[in-house]
């Protein structure tokens, strides 16, 4: 086994779609840098330590007969390991961690193939396979596998990685056996897009039919109404037919990442034109402006179009890294940049917000607001990140999401290059090659040195994202026109490269104010501050001394200023021009008749931050979209 | 045992209170009497037919030996049978079910007193009183006790009356045995409430003691952490430290009305203070304007404070119910006229909303808005009311409020006689009596005439609600002076009342525009529609063809009209002023720079309908806060 790009999602050379995988090496110095270093360092050791002191080693520990105990956590608390592990592999450091883990789960397997520590304890054997609708022991499957898939493509020659392809393939030959028949499916998605890159690993044809077939059964009432109806786990319509997205959306998100991949490596154009019209579906109402997903805390859903609360927003953290893992396989399938532009815009604020600035606590749901006098008090939306939940899904899932960040930079076709997230690192395609390096999302400036090339021409491609009306280029120095070499979301740039070609691309990053359809009433008569690809927030440490932030009002009339300093809790603030409101309390309703509810009030600046990072101070409130002030008569 | 007052909540003599009930007859031809009459004739025959149906009665009849097969339902299925049983009992109708289940409690009862199909079941046996965290056993055993108290205030000398009373003083004296000196208490509180009636009936002092020990033992964390946290059940911090209302909605309403009734016949003035300091924090910032209680879906909670989203209310029917019987209290506690604003607000809105025009289908959530597209396929938030729920304890309980509304209307003190509610009906206190009628909330004129009466002069209170700003009066035919002799929300009228005085009172009901606190995002640049006490609602039945309701905008500049016309859905509706917005559809998020989303749109005149009809044609959408249009340049 031996595989040039380590990273998910590589489709096999017989897929269809319009652009490949390149490999990347992320380097010090830019945010992403930082991330995984902070990844490395922070958070992979702190899921493993949180492994052991939640007992999730144990669980399987005690199938093996090295432990004792009650079994703890979820019935698929081994998924929690198989990310963790995941995570380990693409990061290529808990070395030890892996070793030891990759042995265990070898001695915990089933003769037969079967590993799944809730079911293999004898007081749940019985119900072994007997409850698919809520047993997630494919979803278990899945994640295994896809801890796998990264052994296998990150350090096939280990020990550790080869134990651990095994056991996924036995447990994988077992489902082939068991199900390749079958019209049962599990009620979580995620064994789909495992088998599928099972199959990509090893060409073993068997798991790509098994996760068409899944992808194909569900949708025909098979699971039964469950707690939350067929809905939930999008049972209730063969997926070719559906129109919208719906249910839970972690659930659906997985289940659209595996129809990419089937639909890739079968050549269904059908399939994949069925996941670009539920894509669309969930872009044009059911998106939250930092790329979250799922308006609803109760069944963890999507909600009715345009019903986007910012205060009871779930956008699950594992939610957002499905819909990045989802868009980079519409990207690679269309090579259209919305998909770019949409990682861009999750990863920098959906996704990047879960995480403390230490690396090690955690949002599981990602609100846009949190209220004076909020409850914290529960873990299903705590007023500040925690260091682990009940239900962990999400800390692993960010491990090993932000270990395998290099796999979705870049991409190249017949025509060339394609760089589609800007952090500093290097660039391989064959002979071809070159480093990125910038501070972006801070700078503007992207600057791309060509390392190594042949004699052919070739188009670099830079992707200019929606946002951004304002594009410089210079090209080894010289101003270069810009905007007109822009084709499709991408500046195009075809030449001979030679080593040294040294291209300086700038994306305009002003503030801007941002509104939303005039659908979402939520945010009706409020505006949101953006620069470049980050959301800002206003947050509760940041207001003058004796102002409760809900009583604070943007100031659209005034300019907005961006602030760049290397102190504090952000590099780039936003200064924010704003009316504060008299505290004095109005009834809770009143006749639109009377006065007005005070004037514009005071005029102040204060401070926005980059949403991401909010809740690293002490706890209190926050807002992405800000009310607007009444323009003063 | 023989009372006057033949309803729920008749405090002792020795209580401390300001007012006391009043004997009424609701007499047809008003809207309380439309209720009343739909009530006994459609919604109590329906909740007889779905105990049999959904096996509430056969899981009784298992304990005696006379059903077979499995427990059905949740573990307090009993309670439907109670709450239908105390409808029963106050409606003076369903005689035969009335004495089947009086005879099938006391057949089914353990000799001990103990009564309660789920854990009378050999399989839950063990756990019988070891789960009192959401085992619901003494919420069970309240609403029996409060059967028996309806049974013995409505039909003493009847031999079903005295069979239930009998059972429920037997469990009620199991309670105190048991728990007379427990520090433990019920995860549901309801039997509080109970207990205190109870002890109203009885005179039973242990019965009341017993209330208050379970009062002040929650609060103290002996329920544990459970799914949602203590708070879910109030048992985060005692209540007489409490300043903000917390938790399960109906958990809360339904403590704090058994906190009143403790403190009333207690003389316990801190309880009734520590009652209307929560009240105030409620009302103030977690009231919908329909009276509903609820902002999430999740836990049946409050939410945090101002967060009050339309789509997502929950505002549970039992909620409103539950406040609707807190008032109450809390009016004949303190003779404050805003408990009877209240009284009126919720019982026009929020639980006149949660039954359909038949009367036999019902919400159990019941939204403010409901969107295009809206999902309405799981019972948790349906499109149209349900025959019933899995979860069924709302029907009975609007059925056991309907028939006791009489309760609701007329109190009377050393001063006289004080008239709360508007329908027509009877008001008699010992040797004075009189007549009300009116067509109110329809119509504006109440009229009422002095059937008899005594030499003493004395005082007739008729409440000025406080959204009418234009009361007229006129006595005996003669205009008389009106707002001056309104003294603390009362018009006061003193003088030696003879048979056959009329007078007649004119309370002005423009159609009124009506806004929220600004801090209130969910609907801010909207405003509802009010008209007297009913809350008015657009429903996309009445749009123009082709519109889309989430398109159409309030022309606050132009005049609201009202329609009186007897035919249709509503005896009332409004004309009202709109813009209809391009359905051309802006993208979900843009540059508040941009032109701003389309002009006003055409002008149109729509028809809105009192929001507690809503939902009795086809389903669709439907909005209580209209956005308001930007007014054109």
């Amino acid at each position: 086994m031996s595989f040039e790009v380590k990273s998910p999602v590589v489709p096999t050379a017989g897929a269809i779609g319009r652009l490949r995988p390149l490999p990347v090496t992320i380097t010090p110095g830019g945010l992403f840098g930082e991330w995984q270093r902070r990844n490395a360092e922070a958070t992979l050791p702190h899921c493993v330590e949180q492994l052991d002191a939640y007992g999730n080693l144990a669980n399987l520990r005690r199938v093996t007969g090295d432990a004792g105990g009650e079994f703890r956590g979820f019935w698929f608390a081994d998924t929690d390991v198989h990310k963790t592990l995941e995570a380990a592999f693409w990061s290529g450091t808990a070395q030890p961690f892996a070793e030891e883990t990759a042995a265990l789960l070898e001695k915990a397997q089933d003769p037969d193939g079967y590993l799944d520590s809730y079911y293999q304890d004898p007081a749940n054997r019985p119900q072994q396979w007997n409850e698919l609708h809520f047993s997630h022991e494919m979803y278990t499957a899945g994640h295994l596998i896809q801890a796998a898939v990264a052994a296998a493509r990150s350090a096939p020659e280990s020990v550790a990685a080869q134990q651990v392809v095994s056991v996924a393939r036995r447990f994988a030959d077992l489902l082939v056996q068991r199900y390749g028949a079958s019209t049962e499916v599990d009620g979580h998605p995620e064994v789909e897009t495992a088998l599928a890159e099972l199959y990509r690993v090893t060409g073993h044809r068997p798991y790509l039919d098994l996760a068409k077939r899944f992808v194909e059964n569900r949708g025909h009432g098979v699971l039964g109404e469950g707690r939350f109806g067929p809905r939930y786990y999008q049972d209730h319509e063969p997926l070719r037919e559906r129109t919208e997205v719906a249910g839970h959306v972690v659930r659906e998100v997985y289940l659209l990442a595996g129809a990419v991949d089937v639909a890739v490596e079968t050549g269904d154009r059908e399939l994949l034109d069925t996941v670009l019209r539920l894509w669309d579906s969930a872009l044009s109402s059911r998106t939250y402006i930092t790329g979250g997903q799922g308006s609803r805390h109760r069944d963890e859903a999507y909600g009715d179009p345009y019903e986007l609360p910012p205060d009871r927003a779930y956008a699950e953290s594992c939610a957002a890294i499905g819909n990045f893992q989802l868009a980079w396989r519409l990207l690679l399938a269309t090579g259209e940049a919305r998909f770019a532009d949409e990682m861009e815009r999750v990863l920098h604020n959906g996704i990047a917000g879960s995480t403390a600035a230490d690396g090690t606590s955690f949002f599981y749901s990602n609100p846009l607001q949190l209220r004076t006098g909020h409850d914290g008090s529960h873990e299903d939306a705590p007023s500040q990140r925690l260091t682990w939940y009940s239900c962990a899904c999400c800390p692993p899932n960010l491990a090993r999401l932000m270990a395998s960040l290099h796999a979705y930079v870049a991409t190249s076709d017949s025509s060339g290059i394609q760089i589609h997230l800007y952090g500093s690192s290097t660039v391989a395609a064959g002979s071809r090659s070159m480093t990125v390096d910038t501070r972006y999302p801070w700078d503007e400036q992207v600057t791309v040195t060509v390392e190594s090339s042949d004699d052919a021409p070739w188009t670099l491609a830079l992707r200019v994202p929606a946002w951004c009306s304002d594009v410089r280029l210079t090209i080894n120095g010289a101003p270069a026109p810009a905007r007109q070499q822009v084709r499709d979301g991408y500046l195009r740039l075809h030449r001979v490269w030679q080593p040294g070609d040294r291209v300086q691309l700038t994306l305009g990053m002003p503030a801007r104010l941002v509104t939303a359809h005039p659908r979402v009433d939520a945010v009706r008569g409020a505006a949101a501050l953006v620069r470049g690809p980050v959301v800002y927030c206003l947050e509760q440490a940041d207001m003058p001394q004796g102002t409760v932030l809900e009583d604070v009002e943007l100031d659209a009339s005034s300019p907005l200023a961006v602030a760049f300093h290397h102190t504090g809790i952000a590099p780039v603030t936003l200064r924010v021009p704003v009316r504060i409101r008299s505290a004095e309390q109005p009834p809770l309703y009143r006749d639109l008749t009377t006065a007005p509810h005070g004037p514009a009030g005071p005029a102040a600046t204060v401070t926005a931050i980059p949403y991401f990072l909010w809740a690293n101070r002490q706890p209190g409130a926050m807002r992405v979209w800000i009310p607007l002030a009444r323009q003063e008569d």
